[in-house]
């Protein structure tokens, strides 16, 4: 049974658990945020966003009713990997959406060549011509290096599947030979992060989201216990897979759950 | 040794073989071929171009000097793949070149259920776009269905390398977990289809082409002999590879080496 260990804290996939992309909150989602945070058990929200600023995306959560999230909630792939990118002082070639290229103004150098590419979810900007450009990037480089902010399939927009950055990611590494390094779920180093970041074991947490590959299959690769919820990508399909500890309707019933389980837990 | 037993027949790749996309005559292939041909020797010519009819393929090659060269003297994937779409009757959804939409005429039914995808080199017709169609496609299909003709990485065009269709058909997997039936290099039918041509068996056969993957390996495969060229899409790391019989600057060198061979086989 999942809800038999305790469990003190909780990831939350954003898109298609508290909203749907291109629409509003999920029906239940607020309230069921606002309850397992009343409860005590720590929450941090953790997303491949990486079409929207992080500052826009906590401004939209705002405005859907979730409005006690700031930047120090969420954990999204661009900050994450700025810290690679000034670590190591790369200067990224970018493929990603118009909307975040400024995100990247402190690490970009334009008269230096560039040291690796940086993907992120470009949607409409995943044309021929940046593919290629991306690609002549790499088969430039010496040692060439590909980050990719996350590895989805596809995601829910607008009530239409939409394919996500990992199908462009696998058309460059296919290209190239080059494995691409993974800022994002389902990366072991990502979930790591949210961990820190609660500040609590794996086997404490689990995580709520509606990718079976980067949410279910990585949290629980990590140790965590995780639920796949029926709404934002969900594929019927997925239901009959092994890993999720439990399949929810939507995480208002994963909270319900989770929160009725509570009082049975024995402390530590 | 490579050329210590004898060759009877040879395919002959096109596009970085005898011809450089985008550009004229590779130096010395057109009589290169010339000499084969009156050698005795039998010549197919063995492409994985489907970013244009094998008509209009032809008309340019006899334009480019290889005057004799008629559709019965090439093997390419859009005829292949018509005649496996007719054999099994079905209504394909495209990802194609615009200049070849046309060759599907008599099997496309617009106002049936599409029941497979065919991608072709569709070149900019690689949008995000086209690429979501195709897989919203497979997606709705029950039992999805995916034609890639051919598995290319890349091609050099005007001088610069460029993205083939291996790497969309690379994205497209992905995203859905179905695996495409290639029709093209390297697939072992479509080698085994010019062997037929031929009227061969594989150890008497020698395949040059300047891809490592597709034509190199894929021709070992079948168990014929494979000369990589140095022109083309060829990159210098390949020079390594164990795959090659041969490594030859260019179609010229490689006959020149094979006709000097030829007096000092024994005949069966």
């Amino acid at each position: 049974m999942w809800l038999e260990r305790p469990i003190r804290g909780v990831m939350l996939d954003i898109t298609g658990v508290l909203y749907e992309s291109g629409a509003g909150a999920i029906t239940g989602s607020v309230h069921a945020v606002d309850r397992l945070r009343a409860s005590g058990l720590r929450v941090v929200l953790v997303s491949n966003e990486s079409s929207q600023p992080t500052s826009t995306l906590v401004k939209n959560l705002n405005t859907l009713g979730y409005d006690w999230v700031t930047t120090d909630d969420v954990i999204t792939p661009i900050p994450a990997v700025m810290a690679v990118l000034r670590q190591h002082a790369l200067n990224p070639h970018l493929l990603v959406h118009p909307s975040v290229e400024h995100e990247f103004d402190d690490v970009v150098r334009a008269e230096e060549a560039k040291t690796c590419v940086v993907m992120g979810d470009a949607d409409a900007n995943f044309s021929f011509e940046n593919m290629n450009s991306a690609f002549n990037c790499l088969m430039d480089m010496k040692q060439p290096k590909l980050y990719c902010l996350g590895k989805g399939r596809y995601y829910r927009h607008n009530g239409k599947l939409q394919l996500d950055v990992g199908c462009f990611n696998a058309a460059l590494e296919f290209a190239t030979g080059v494995t691409a390094d993974i800022v994002g779920k389902p990366a072991k180093l990502y979930f790591q992060k949210a961990l820190d970041h609660l500040n609590l074991p794996a086997e404490q947490v689990l995580m709520v989201g509606d990718d079976l590959f980067g949410d279910v299959v990585g949290a629980t690769e990590v140790g965590c216990r995780a639920v796949l919820v029926r709404t934002g990508k969900f594929q019927n399909s997925w239901g009959q897979h092994a890993a999720p500890s439990f399949v929810a309707d939507n995480l208002a019933h994963a909270v319900d759950l989770l929160l009725e389980a509570m009082p049975h837990w024995t402390t530590a």
